[in-house]
C-alpha cells in the first residue's frame, strides 16, 4: 500500500469536524439546504466587507505588472506594515513590518511557527478543550501535543499548566476567544500565565514560546476584550488570519507576528520565514495579501453573531440542553444531556451527535476537542437555519 | 534560543536562490532595475492570460455568496473536474475529479504527497541536478533525499536509479522539463524507468511511488513533448501548478493527480487530501481555484522564452561560457569557465556567482542543485535585461 502506516492511523482517528462538514454537503443535496441544520464548521456566513469585492474588481480592471508573481517569502512589505500596525494596536506594543511573516491562513502560519521551534520529541502544551488540528500540527514537526484540562468554567488552569512544563516543553498554544468554548482569557489570566512561564524558565532553563492563536479576536460580545500577550511574555508569537473576522477562510490569508521583545526576535522571524518557504507554502497568496493590506481595518458588524448566539441558546434552553455561554467567537459548547431512555451510553458525545444527525442537526462531538461528554455547535449560520432547528433540537432531546 | 537547532542548521546551508532573489531586490533599489541582470529565480515576467484579469473583475463586480468560504479540502468539484480533463489529455489516461487534489502551488501539493507516503527514515530518490527544495520537502516528513547523478547529457541514468532503490525507497521524483537543466525525458526514458521500477518492486517487495513534478510541461521548445508517466507506471502521481505556464507563482495554485490505475488510488487520494488539511494548507486559495478552472486551457505564447533562450545563448557563446541547451522551461545550466587567472578555485561555482554579482549579474551556484562546477541562469526576464547583460558577461568571463 502506498500510504504510510502512520498516516492511515492518523486518518482513522481524524477530525469529525471536516467529516461532518462534508457529510453535510451530501445531506443538503439530498434534503435541501433549508432542511439540514449544519452547525458543524466555522465557515462564517457573513459576507466579506464590500471593499474586498471593490478591490478585486479594480485589480481586474487595471492589472499591475507582476502582481501575481513571487514576492519575498515573508510577504509584500506594504502588507507586512499594515499587519504590524494592526498587531501594534491590539497588543499595545510597537512593532514594524520586520516582525511580521504573512502565512497561508492561521493554520499555515501556526505550522511555520511550530516547525521553527520544535525539536524531535518536544512537547506543545494546550489547555483543553482545544482546536483538534493542533495535535496534527505538533506531530507534523516531530512534536507531541500535551493537553492540560482547563478549570470548570473553561478558563486557564495556570497551576496545572505550570506543573506540566518541563525542559521538553517548546511551546504553549492559547486560543482566545477559544474554539470550542468561546471563552476569553482575561488580562489577569495572561499575567498569571506569564509569571508561571517565568518561574518555569528559571526551573527548566528553557523559555517556553507562547503562541496566541487569535483568529477570533474581533468577534467578541458584551464589550469583552481579548487580553494582549506581548506586554507580559517576551517569547511570544501571535498567529491570526482573516478567515473569521473578514469571512475569507477559503482564501488562506493570515500571518505570524513575533514579539519584538523576544531576545532573539530576528532569529525567530527568520526561522518562521524559512519554514514558510520549505513547508511548501512559499508565500501567502499574492492577491489576498494586497486585499488585507487595505481591508484589515474595515468595520464589520458582528452583532448578528450575538443575535444568533441568543437565538440558539433560547432554543437549547427550551429543549433542556446545557451549554457554556460564549464570550466570543461563534461556537457554543454544550453538555450531552442525561439519557432519558435506559441505556449505558449516557454522556457519549459521539452517540449523541449521531442521534442529532438523525434529526438533520450536524454537531461535532467533544471528544476530539479533548472534552468527552460535550459537543460543539458552530452558529455562524443563517438565523433562518437556527430558527428552523427548534423542533429538531426538542425532539432530539426528548428521544434521547 | 527559541529556534530549533536543526532549523538553524538547515537555514545556514539553505537555498541560494531565494537569497539571490532577495539580494537582487536590494541591488535594484540601489542601482536601478535596468542595471541589475537578475537571472536568479523562476519568476516569469510574461503576464498571465487576459482572462485572469477579466475573471477577477467579474468576480469583484458580481460577488457570489460564500465565494471566499471553505470548500471541501480537495477543492471545488468544478475545479477538480477541469484539472482532471487537463491531466487526462496530457497523460492519455482517463480520470475524473475524484483523483485530483487541489494544492497550494506545486510545492504545497508535493509536500502533501510526500507526507502521505513517507514513513520515518524512508528515502526519496531524485536525479541530480535537481530543484534543491526537494531535500527540504523530504526532510519535512521524516524522509531523506537521495540523489542519483544523471548521465552527462542530463538524461535519466535508469541503471543508477535502479541500483539506488531499496526497501527504504518510498518515492522517486522526476521533473521534466528539468529545473535547472531544461532537459525533457523521452517516452523511451520513462518506459525504461517503469521497467526498472517493476523489477525493483519484485526485488524489494515495495512499490516506489513515481512523482512527476510538471510545472514546466507547457514550456517546451522545438516541438518537443513531455512524455506521460501514467500509462507506464501505476503507482504514480502528477504534481503541477499554474505558476510557470500562466505566470501565477505568487497565487499558490496547483494540484496533485493520482494515477487511477494505482492499486490503492482512492486510499492514496484520501491521504493526500488529509495531508493537505493537517499540514495547514487546508485548501488551495478559493478565488484562484475558480480562475484556473476557467483559464487552464488559455493559449499562452511561450515563443518569447525561446527568443530569450537564443538571445542569452548568443551572449554566452560570445563570452565563451559553455551551457547545456534547454529543451524546455526557462533555465540555462552553464559550466563555470576555466579560470584564466592563476588560482586554486577553478570550477568553484559559489566563487564564480560572487564574481558575476560584482558585474550585477545574479546567478545561482550549481552546488545547491547537486552539481558543483555549474551555475543556473533563469531567463524568464525581459529581453532588454538580457541584451543589457552582454558586456557584463563578457567582462566577467575575461576577468575570471
Amino acid at each position: 500500500m502506498p500510504v504510510a502506516p502512520h498516516i492511515t492511523e492518523a486518518m482513522a482517528s481524524s477530525s469529525f469536524i471536516r467529516r461532518m462538514f462534508e457529510e453535510g454537503i451530501l445531506l443538503k443535496s439530498r434534503f435541501g439546504a433549508d432542511q439540514v441544520y449544519d452547525f458543524s464548521i466555522g465557515n462564517p456566513d457573513l459576507e466579506p466587507p464590500e471593499k474586498v469585492a471593490l478591490m478585486l474588481k479594480e485589480m481586474g480592471a487595471s492589472p499591475q505588472k507582476g502582481c501575481h508573481g513571487y514576492m519575498p517569502n515573508a510577504g509584500y512589505p506594504e502588507t507586512r506594515s499594515a499587519m504590524a500596525a494592526k498587531v501594534s494596536a491590539e497588543q499595545g506594543v510597537a512593532l514594524d513590518h520586520s516582525r511580521i511573516v504573512m502565512g497561508v491562513g492561521a493554520a499555515g502560519a501556526m505550522n511555520a511557527v511550530l516547525k521553527a521551534v520544535l525539536s524531535p520529541g518536544d512537547e506543545v502544551l494546550v489547555s483543553a478543550p482545544f482546536f483538534p488540528e493542533y495535535a496534527h500540527y505538533a506531530r507534523n514537526h516531530g512534536g507531541n501535543l500535551r493537553t492540560v484540562p482547563s478549570k470548570d468554567d473553561f478558563s486557564l488552569d495556570v497551576g496545572a499548566i505550570e506543573a506540566a512544563i518541563s525542559s521538553r516543553t517548546a511551546a504553549l498554544i492559547i486560543n482566545s476567544p477559544n474554539n470550542p468554548t468561546g471563552k476569553i482569557y482575561t488580562r489577569t489570566d495572561i499575567e498569571g500565565l506569564a509569571a508561571a512561564l517565568k518561574r518555569s524558565k528559571e526551573r527548566t532553563g528553557r523559555s517556553v514560546i507562547l503562541i496566541a492563536d487569535e483568529p477570533y479576536r474581533e468577534v467578541v460580545y458584551d464589550g469583552r476584550e481579548v487580553a494582549p500577550v506581548f506586554p507580559s511574555w517576551p517569547d511570544s508569537v501571535i498567529v491570526s488570519s482573516f478567515a473569521k473576522n473578514l469571512s475569507l477562510p477559503g482564501e488562506r490569508i493570515g500571518y505570524a507576528a513575533v514579539n519584538p521583545a523576544s531576545p532573539d526576535a530576528q532569529g525567530l522571524t527568520d526561522a518562521i520565514i524559512f519554514c514558510t518557504r520549505v513547508l511548501g507554502f512559499v508565500n501567502a497568496p499574492a492577491t489576498f495579501q494586497r486585499i488585507v493590506a487595505q481591508c484589515w481595518n474595515e468595520k464589520v458588524d458582528y452583532s448578528s453573531y450575538l443575535k444568533r448566539r441568543n437565538l440558539l441558546t433560547g432554543i437549547l434552553d427550551e429543549a433542556g440542553i446545557e451549554y457554556s455561554l460564549p464570550e466570543g467567537a461563534f461556537y457554543l459548547f454544550c453538555r450531552v444531556p442525561e439519557r432519558q431512555a435506559t441505556s449505558g451510553d449516557s454522556g457519549n458525545d459521539g452517540a449523541f451527535c449521531e442521534h442529532l444527525k438523525g434529526k438533520r442537526i450536524l454537531a461535532v462531538p467533544g471528544k476530539g476537542f479533548g472534552k468527552p461528554g460535550w459537543f460543539r455547535l458552530a452558529y455562524c449560520v443563517s438565523e433562518k437555519s437556527i430558527t428552523l432547528s427548534r423542533e429538531a433540537f426538542k425532539s432530539a432531546r426528548m428521544e434521547w
